[in-house]
């Protein structure tokens, strides 16, 4: 039988249209089944204005949306009707594989913490987005659900993180690297020194501190820290992505056409390798079922990216193999 | 009377060759005089080999250096006689303005704490670099001496921060920003919640949080944060420069000699808007008299840049004008 994934109709800035066209290809190329949550009139009279088909997407509707201003916490109580919650809803209840939303990420990481559950043994979910390195991509967690954190959640993440980056990613034994400020085992404040120590008998592949000014270079594919940490790296990231497109631009309005095009295959090359919408989203990690976070300014071909990424996240189990590494580790730990 | 910068000749990874270089220059052109501490031999043949003037270089002799993987806390025991904790004395004596050295980070924050001193009701020393914005430049600290603040001293960093911008970067009015994981005052943890309250009631031109992803752009002109994430920021901002600098080289590969020469100009002036030597170092800012942390890697030019940055910051008098602003608001607060 087909997978199915449900996707939150309206969440992010160009919901309901891109959210539609990315679910339609989605069908065509994946070979997936979709529920879309929302408004049935709006997303029909969308889909119909823009000739897209609505083939082998199934529509169960609310009128809400949640406000991506509104307190995080609201989803499970004011918001309980929007479509991210009905959306998680239906996935609590088996109605559907995996859930995809471009709304609030707080919001999402509530509900999906207290309405599909976390896995057994699994302290706190965390956001996960996969960054583009020189080496390669890694995957950077928490990036921002938990900002105060004790040094045996940041190594579940960094199991969480293993487990994606080994069945989503194709990385056989990934390194895993500890966020700091030097690369000495006794640099940082009490969680790192602390984490340290636990990461190094956890069994992972853990090859040390990582520092920020090495990251870029992704010589580890997952990089663990608190979610405060890492949200501040995460936006850096973006940010300086952004500032260098530009500065990379303005280089070349001088270049001249030949030069322009001469380099042309490798700066969208290198945009490609730089942009989000490659990826998909930040998977949710730690729930029991896979949730994705798509970028609030997602367009159809992240949304397409981002179903694809929850569908690898269902055939790799991604959430069966943290739920078994976690309950061998706590069996070691009783020993 | 010449201004006096003392000068650790034994700092940084071209030491002493890059260092006696900078110094000569800085003589030649700023009208400075200059003490370089450390082997007069060494500093002697070192010169007479490269034809460099040692005119208007005063030599204060040891034979010690302090080693940069030494614990910091060695400065002030078994360093002690080395030509940075050397340095540091002659400061503190009054026999020259300002110190600058390109020795271990953490030494030269633990002998300027205790050596030096810090301003009368200064709680903490913070190093505290210069970074290049789209918009202008901005001061971060604390970068990385402080991993766990309490509110009052992020205040404290702001305080210090504006001093800087506004007398040696001339920058009037300077905008503070707390760096944040998002833009609302009841976002982060306890210490930006708290810090953001403490702020607005400073008397600075506070303008509220500042998330990574704006960072580069160089809205504000101070970025206020713990050492812990002002070391990651930091750091992630100088390995991104990196990363996208190999990025733009690799992408002009093909662009031919023609689109390579048009650009050429601009890739310069890009360059040198992102190149740490053209600011010159860190200043540790909180001490009695300037010192500058000059990057290890420094090279002669970087080392003259960080002398002139001595030179500014005792003219510019930012001890003092820090130390009346926290005088003011401590009166203030008995009120």
């Amino acid at each position: 039988m087909a997978l199915k994934i449900i996707v939150d109709a309206f969440g992010g800035d160009n919901a309901p249209l891109e959210v539609i066209k990315g679910c339609e290809r989605a069908v065509r190329e994946l070979g997936v089944s979709i529920i879309l949550t929302g408004s049935e009139p709006k997303i029909k009279k969308c889909a119909g204005e823009n000739g897209l088909s609505l083939s082998g997407i199934e529509i169960v509707h609310t009128d809400d949306v949640f406000d991506i201003h509104e307190e995080p916490k609201e989803i499970i109580k004011s918001g309980k009707n929007s479509s991210m919650a009905m959306g998680l809803s239906l996935l609590a209840e088996g109605r559907g594989d995996a859930f995809v939303s471009a709304g609030s990420t707080g919001a999402l990481v509530m509900g999906a913490t207290f309405i599909v559950k976390r896995i057994k043994g699994i302290k706190r979910i965390a956001p996960s987005p996969v960054l583009p390195g020189d080496n390669g991509s890694f995957i950077l967690l928490d990036a921002g659900a938990n900002t105060e954190c004790r040094p045996e959640m940041l190594v579940q993440f960094a199991i969480m993180g293993s487990a994606y980056m080994e069945k989503v990613m194709g990385v056989k034994d990934p390194k895993v690297g500890l966020l700091n400020i030097g690369s000495e085992e006794t640099k940082g404040r009490e969680l790192e020194i602390e984490a340290y120590k636990l990461l190094e008998k956890s069994g992972l592949n853990f090859t040390g501190n990582v520092e920020a000014r090495d990251m870029p270079r992704g010589d580890v594919q997952v990089v663990v820290t608190d979610g405060f940490t890492g949200n501040i790296a995460l936006k850096l990231y973006e940010g300086m992505g952004s500032f260098f497109a530009k500065k990379v631009k303005w280089i070349f309005s001088g270049a001249g056409k030949l030069g322009a095009l001469f380099s042309m295959g490798k700066i969208k090359q290198f945009r490609k390798q730089m942009d989000y919408k490659e990826v998909g989203g930040s998977a949710l990690l730690g729930v029991r079922k896979p949730v994705i976070k798509a970028h609030g300014s997602s367009d159809g071909t992240a949304f397409f990216n981002a179903v694809r990424q929850a569908k690898r996240c269902i055939e790799g189990d991604v959430a069966g193999v943290t739920e078994s590494y976690v309950a061998r580790m706590s069996a070691a730990d009783k020993e």
